[in-house]
Formats: C-alpha cells, structure tokens, sequence
C-alpha cells in the first residue's frame, strides 16, 4: 500500500501525529550506557550499546505513535558498526508495528541518487518506510527516489523550511522565496503518489519552530504531508503546529510532530524517574498537549 | 598540516589536478565481480567483492594523482556490510599516500551536523581527509563541519553549483542567484582556514559543465579550492575547466578535476584491455589532456 496510505491508517489507529525521534546522541545516554562514549571500547560494543538504549526507547514508544525517526548521523558516528544497529533499529521498529522514518537527509544526482533511494527504501535488512531528501542538486535529482517510492510504495520527506536559526538564509531567498519553488517541484513530483488518503508519498519537511509561515506553507501545499521537527527541545509547542493540520472530523491527519530529546532524554529533567518512565511520561505528556491543541479526544 | 596545504603539497607532486572518483555502480563491474549485483549472495560477501574492486582501482591511480573520491551511495547500498568496505576503501587509499574526499554530501542542523563531521572527519577507521556537504539547511549548520575541519585539518567542499541538468532550478534561483548567497556563506566560513598555500581547506563543488559559469565563480571565490565534477561521462573536456586555474607558474592549482566512470569503467569502452589497463590507459589520456590545456609542462 501506498507510503501516504499506510501512514494515514497508523495515525488512524493511535490517533496522534506524535513522532518519536530516535536520537542517540552519546552525550546523553544515561550512566548505564556510558561506555558507548569511551573511545578506548571498541565501536562494536559501543554500537551493541547504542542499539540496545534505542530497543529500550521503541519498547516504550511502540503501539502508541504511527511512526519513529532514527537519526542516521548518531549511528554513523560509530562507523560500520553503528550502521549496523541503524538497521537494526529499524527491522525492531518494524518489528513493533512502527513505521520508520530515516532521517538521512541524502541527496546527489542521477544514479549516485538511485542508489541513495535503494539504499534505505528497497527490500533488505536496512529498509526505512521513508527517508529525508535534501533538493539543493535540483528537481531532477529528486526524481530517482520518487520512482523508487512508487516501486516500493516508500515514502520521502523533503527539507523545505527548516527549524534551525540559519534556515531562512538561503530557503527564503528570492521572490518568491526558495522553498516555494522547492514546493512546486516536490508538489509536481508528488501528483503521481496521491494515495486514496488524498495524501501523497512524497512530503516536505517544516519546522514547528514557523508557526505564522506553517500556515501559508500549508495553504501552497494542500496534499503534502507535513514532517515537523523543532517541538519541545527547539521551543516549538502544541498550538505551533496548529496550521498543519486541516481535517475536523481526524484532527491528526496531516503531519508528523517530532520530538526527539524531548521524549529519550527525558530522563534528564526527571531524574527522580527511571529513563524509560521518564520518557514514557514525556510522550504521554506530548500526546495530551497535542491532543488539547488539536481538539482529538 | 591544514587540509589546503596538504593538498597543495600532494598536487604539487603528482602535476596534476586530476582526481579519480571512486564509484563502483553495480551494474558496470567487471564479469569477474557479477556475484556483487546477485541479490542471493550474502552482502558481505558481495560487499568484499566491491572492496576488491576499488583496491584494484586504486592500485592503479596511486602516486599519479593527488586524491580519489569515493562516493558513499554505491557502498551504502550494499548496507552496514558496504560501509565497511567504504571505511576499508579510505583506510586503504590513506596508506597509499592519497588523499581522500569522502562523496557523503550531508548536511544537518547543530549537533547532528557534528556528529556527522566527526563520522568522517575526526579520527578513526573510517576517516576521510576532506568530506562534500550540502548547504540547503543554511549557513549555521556548515559551522559544525568547519568547526571539525578546524580541529581535525580536514576539509569540505560545500555543493554550490553542480554539474546535473537540473542544477540551475534552485542554485540559480533569485537575483543574486542563489549560489552567490552560498558562496558568501562558504568564504566568510573559510576565511579562518586559508593555509600558507593561500587557498582555504573550505572549497566548492562547481560542476566541469558550466564553463562560462566558472570563469564567474572564479572571480568570486579567488581563495576556494574547487571540486570540478562533470569530467568525462558527463561530458566537460580539459578546456571547459580552465576558468578554474589561474596560477602560471603552477597550473594544476586550483582545483581537483573528477573523472569516476571514464577512468574506473575505462574497460567498457576499451574491451581488448583488462579493466586495470584500461583504467591506467585512460587515466594517462586524462592527464596528459589536463596538462595540455592547461599548459602543465
């Protein structure tokens, strides 16, 4: 089934747009995983570590969001190894009834761009539902993942408007701005994966952290699922990613919210709680606050 | 030593601004590889069998080039099993004395981008001597990567015009166009690198096929050492590059001048010759068609 479909139908059954960012960033795993920082151990075993605090963080986070989104860069930072517990950190995401978003944040031309899309969204071990899609190469080197999406009914978020400080930098420039032309390349591609949701497969990424541009970028993109990074941690809250979201009757359909430190490292501001409860309770908290800004009850 | 300077040193050896890309494409590696593109062979297997191929190549291209590029895409399909051989490809080319320009173009935002500059920057099994990056996400989050750079005397070549039909879409988006944004961001980072070579260790992907185009980019970025793909199978020539070298007395500075399949897949076009022969013929023909039109004698 189309990636835009079968997204439609998890958010249906959990009835949030709760995204959990799966984030191992060594600094801050709790003490039990500290070895998974010391360079003297050998990366297998700090991999073996990694892979084990993000099993820990699917076991909490499963049954109760449609989706996770495995950071690429953490796992890389350990090497082969490390690439070896991103896939299997996706394989138990899957496992788990999770769909997985690898934010991978991948881009180049022709068939370098085949290979990309192949990598992550073609059958095998190391298989994500959807990836993330830089576009500064240009529409044409966005079309190898949109063929491979249809294929293989993945998925593919690409970056358009960014949570960070610098993001408008060079995504606002021009008249129009940059990222509407983006939006216009990625709209055109995206007609082709319309699923029966009304939703396409391929979505754009935009920071919760532009509550006044979500709107317009919403209006430009009426078909677009939304991925929306910067809740939590980057500042953003609940009534921020208000403009994603359009549907009165399933007030969850439309984006993904991530939260990322906000959810694994809870644990952080609740030290009186273990870290899986303390993250445990910062999803329910993200699923309340959203559901009370959204209207889902 | 700083990234620019030892470049400039490793040029200076060699007399050559050839680069050899280092992307094995499944689908063109010689008979003797085919278990590598069968699906029922174990990727570890098909993984060694890429890494084989590559120490051949390199092998061939060591001592008369400055550096190789090997593109991550073609390793990462082959999963963690492939980025291993990437690691062992690098590790390899390093002891071989050439310098190495990991084809990873990735970008994030703050810590994620850091964590991916220490991926291939910082020291390691998998280090690489410079890394390209993508500037979509905005100029704070090539800080990162120029921080690493910084510590690590590594270098980065930030994708700023590129050599894919498509490229204009967005790099020339605006009036200025967007690439000058871009290139504003990457000199101003770069400032803080220059080496005694007068070049910074913060350079740019410019693709071989805008000629006129980088006689202008050129002028605008007199201290950034340029990536110059588009070389060969994509159909630039000697004398589209020389806009980018403007040293009389030595004119193989300035730049690097990829060339990926027309040397690494020489044998396809020249089937009387082994695929090592064939490579070394037309690595041959590459520099001595650099030399002449840059007048390197």
């Amino acid at each position: 089934m189309n990636f835009a479909d079968r997204l439609d139908a998890a958010t249906e059954r959990v009835r949030t747009p709760a995204l959990v960012g799966i984030d191992p960033h060594l600094d801050l795993l709790p003490d039990e995983y500290a070895a998974a920082r010391d360079p003297r151990v050998p990366l297998a075993e700090r991999a073996e570590l990694v892979e084990r605090f993000c099993f820990e963080l699917l076991d909490v986070v499963a049954g109760r969001v449609a989706a996770v989104k495995p950071q690429s860069a953490f796992f890389e930072l350990l090497g082969s190894d490390g690439v070896r517990a991103f896939e299997n950190v996706c394989a138990r995401a899957r496992s788990l009834d999770l769909l997985v978003i690898g934010d991978v944040k991948r881009g180049d031309i022709a068939s370098t761009a085949s290979a990309y899309a192949e990598s992550f969204l073609a059958s095998g071990e190391h298989r994500c539902d959807a990836v993330t899609v830089s576009p500064y190469l240009g529409p044409d080197t966005l079309e190898p993942f949109a063929n491979v999406c249809a294929r293989e009914d993945g998925g593919m978020y690409v970056l358009l408007r960014t949570s960070n400080p610098g993001g408008g930098a060079f995504q606002l420039h021009g008249t129009p701005a940059l990222w509407e032309e983006v939006a216009g390349a990625l709209e055109r591609l995206g007609t082709d994966l319309i699923g029966n949701s009304g939703f396409s497969s391929i979505g754009a990424v935009v920071g919760a952290t532009h509550a006044a541009e979500l709107a317009t970028i919403r209006a430009r993109l009426p078909k677009t699922p939304f991925l929306l990074p910067g809740y939590g941690a980057q500042g953003a809250g609940a009534d921020d990613v208000k403009p994603a979201f359009c549907d009165a009757e399933s007030p969850w359909r439309g984006g993904l919210v991530n939260s990322s430190r906000g959810i694994a490292f809870a644990w952080r501001k609740d030290s009186a709680s273990h870290p899986k409860d303390a993250a445990s309770k910062a999803l329910d908290r993200m699923i309340a606050d959203l559901a009370a800004a959204l209207d889902i009850r």
